[in-house]
């Protein structure tokens, strides 16, 4: 592999993380995408069912053949369901390719945990302890030895790196945490549902999977390593009336007396040299928009003395850092490159 | 009085809640409005700002003249910034009118937190004592036998009937509470600023006044009676990009295990005869479209096994059951008709 | 049947339309709606698939049972898809029950036209004839006297207002006549495609069967009889990212030189008495949201004198004016009713 | 001026034509943004009005002071509104620098016609002879031996790159021209009106300056070069309730009999080798959603046998093609840089 040009094969590029990942590669200096790969539509043109890539993309849609991409490829990108995933990854592994599954299935390491909340049989145990979770700022150094990444969820994203810092300096009280977020529409993908008809979303706001939702689990597991002890967690997700963003907005009983500067403080030196995390100033709150079509994940954080609580608000690009951009920010530590290669977008304001 | 036909004054007419006003009451059998007042637009038409009511309302504005108003009304309702409430207010009960105050000026009963949270001197404390505080399916029975009643903020009476009845019971841990409330951007009103900017708001979600709401204060006030002693909480206003509807997220350590089950029927009990409260079924939670246009409060319920936690979420029609509804309802209790005389509206949807 | 109260049932009642019959039927003094009918959901609670009637509408949904049907109603509102409509409108007819259609299926005295713009067979000859063309304001004498009523396309409906008093005194020339349509999204209904799936039309603005839509020959055929002769004319809808409401721009050559305030006093005379249209002042032009949850369709003008040609704006809410409204309009004036009966709501703003 | 690296100022910085060339430089590889200017806001980081901007510009704004900017910058972009540039382009021009205005100052070459739109005394009339009117696809030629553009209005770059070719080849009457045009809001900028408040807006679609918007003229103008001799136009924008975007929708009678796959030719003829116009398919319209964030226009065409007139749609980001993006499009052609230099990007979809 030349490690100043690789190719990339993109697996689900019909779905909004796989044409978000070729808007993003598009622009990266040092990959090339060279297939794009649909089970449902191959031999199609790419631009047929996404015309804003016209004259951008002109090649035809691939189908799943692993012969044809290990010939045509250096790295796989799984913007496939779960379920999927499992069949496609070893496959690809196999044939001596790297991957980046954005799926859901290499994340939970308990099998019975993936088989509660995501109502199906986990991937081989092999193949799950192999895979990296590649939650870029917390676990970059594990990443970067890797040829198998587990991207982590959207959700997920957002609201650990806005809690990792605080529990693992033992700040928080873990058992306390709630976690209350809100999502852009495109997070529930490109198929087809009432829930994702515009008269029925439009001008509405609504929770759903309430203690329920597979995110859950894979919140807990990197807050259990980092308190060094299981956690359990109420995180709830909601659907605002936009198309992208994520806001996490995190309350949690502080372990003892502590001001939001102090908090500044600590998140500032724990992501330090980490472009993508902006810790914002005293007194101003991240808002969803100031990070559209970014991989920015930007934190504000307001402790209560009344109450006792801090409130901790992270916000990403649920297309971005919450899916293609943080799975090329991990194929970036895979090659040694700077974690921000290719990435340096200014957020699309307004 | 005449007790089926009585003429109802609105000042702050071009504001969201006094048109507000206007649009429910063009229906009510048994009311009126025979004024509607603007200090700044005195004169004019009043459909010359609002144009939706072109041929329905064809007079003018009067101005702020309670020498006029109450030769020509027999009630009103001041749809006024705090501040301006606490002036007029003392005017017009003392002209003889009833008064309907949807300002925060007397929902306060302490002096030191309207100070604190207002940031703004107190009403006359006698005129506060003699409001009544008019959370109608809660203090009902009061606002029956009163003529001046302190109409309730919208996020506190979208959280209070989400709180009320678990906290009375002491089904739920008081100090537990954190409410995670979101709003549509015509809560904020029609005045002008860069928060309220089209461009700025669409496609985006944000907190504001994190840790600093004056609804804090009034949701605390309540709560602690409901509970017998002074009780803290954490409340989060978000600004969803959509124009009507208020969702408040409720977390809260149950007392017991308890099930969803069990209160649904404490809550349905507790609601028993009051229309405006709709209790969802088992695994059914209320989105805010759901209410939109009508005085209902929709509350749902999800008990977590795991955390020990209940989730409540309840969702009101910002402007109506959050506003301009409610002080209708508190009129018709406060002439005792039925509750629900001329807000009997099926929800628009979508 | 008695006159003063009458049973109304309504087929596709899962529909926005039929669902929006439901909403204003529920206020109407006059109308009961006893049966809610839905060929798919037949035996399922109606508040089931729509949550905001709970506790509004408890009953099931009936299936399409024409005996059931004649037992239970006097009039029945067909809220079905084209080619649906021309089965069931017979059978209820000979039942001896009113019908107001809203599909399409007997717009066009034409069947080649029919034929041609549906790429469907038309519905029978005779039954075609008999259907009177329910544009109310124009031809409101006809109804009157009918139990048949075809109801007017949503576009149809807020052109023809919009163009028939010009095209029928001759102050325009009708070959000149471009109709830019405007909807929301609620008017492709509640059925799923790509076309309405949220975060593919939000923020987004697009065209659709241009030179192609079905409404065009609907509107030529009144066109046609205002002038005395054929007339083909350019009509373009477009989706505009929200739920409610259609806007018409339209474009014509004066036929002679005249002033805005000439057309406006032409159209106050045309529709002298007629509540649900309004002239709007010199200067003012309709805007989409100011008609929202009503049946009123607002004009407005402006003549450019450098161009010679007029340009005329109307809006509706497709759902009201456009669809359900006007229905119930119809049905008022079949009934010797005040067309305006259980109609009398104010806009919902904002 | 080394002609591979250029420095660049902006005056205007904290409106959204200013803050979008901010965004579009960041990542030109030839030119740095080294001083952003406002003049109400001079002294503040611009981080603080935009926060989007936090850790990517940490610099703070300048004042408008010529001989500052002068040492600090070779180009300099006027995000200004009319009436300020043609105070502020003769000073930086005579300070040798290469200016770009974004206003409406020094489009319109008829003095009378500006007085007449802008309601504003026209600039110097040898100033407007000298500047160069920037739709790079037309006039691309002449702005590339020019160190001073005036870069075009948003609608009219819209409306012209989707008229100019079959004005020219008389393939339609200039006199049966009508634009139908619709954006998004932020073409209206950041400044605060009732017109650009959220409540207002949203789920409202509105027409405004009918027969009286400034880009009339201008497009008329060019028109009238096309064409040989004086045309006028109608041209009517609307508001679409989203932020970004414009459509054109375009009516012409064609002078022939021709269908849509030659006017498709033509199109594709005119703009050979110009990166930024994209001819779509047959059969395919454009949607504004499918440009968004970038510098592209993208055309369709319908011909339409029955009226013999053709419909012409085009669509741009009113913030890049229509402003900021055309505005670096013409500094590259000045540079005799490739126009698309620092241009490329993806659209941002969904």
């Amino acid at each position: 592999m030349n490690t100043t040009h690789i190719r990339a094969a993109i697996v689900g590029s019909t779905g909004y993380g796989g044409v978000e990942l070729i808007r993003l590669l598009q622009s990266h200096p040092y990959v090339s995408v060279t297939s794009v790969i649909s089970s449902s539509a191959a031999g199609a043109p790419i631009a047929e069912g996404f015309p804003h890539l016209t004259e951008i993309r002109t090649d035809l849609l691939d189908g799943v053949d692993v012969e044809l991409i290990r010939g045509k490829a250096d790295v796989v990108f799984l913007a496939t369901p779960h379920g999927v995933s499992m069949k496609l990854a070893p496959e690809f592994l196999a044939a001596g390719l790297k991957v980046i599954d954005l799926s859901g299935d290499y994340r939970l390491k308990d099998g019975e945990a993936y088989r509660k909340w995501y109502k199906h049989e986990p991937a081989a145990k092999a193949d799950v302890d192999s895979a990296v979770y590649g939650l870029a700022e917390v676990y970059g150094e594990q990443v970067s030895k890797t040829n198998f990444v587990s991207n982590p969820g959207c959700f997920t994203t957002t609201s650990l790196l806005g809690l990792y810092p605080a529990v693992k300096a033992g700040w928080i009280d873990p058992d306390s945490i709630i976690i209350d977020a809100k999502s852009g529409v495109s997070g529930a993908g490109r198929g087809l549902s009432l829930g994702n008809h515009y008269s029925e979303i439009n001008e509405n706001f609504k929770a759903y999977k309430v203690n329920n939702h597979q995110h859950t689990p894979e919140i807990e597991q990197v807050l259990s390593e980092a308190a060094g002890r299981p956690v359990v967690t109420t995180f709830t997700p909601h659907l605002v009336p936009m198309t992208r963003g994520i806001m996490a907005t995190m309350y949690a009983t502080m372990t003892e007396k502590r001001g939001t500067e102090q908090f500044m403080e600590l998140y500032r030196q724990f992501y330090e040299g980490r472009r993508f995390v902006r810790i914002r100033p005293l007194g101003q709150l991240p808002a969803t928009k100031e990070v559209t079509g970014t991989n920015y994940c930007d934190i504000g954080f307001s402790a209560d003395e009344r109450t006792g609580r801090i409130t901790i608000i992270s916000v990403t690009d649920n297309l971005v850092k919450g899916a293609a951009g943080q799975a090329i920010q991990n194929l970036n530590l895979t090659m040694g490159w700077d974690e921000s290669l290719g990435l340096a977008f200014t957020p699309v304001y307004p």
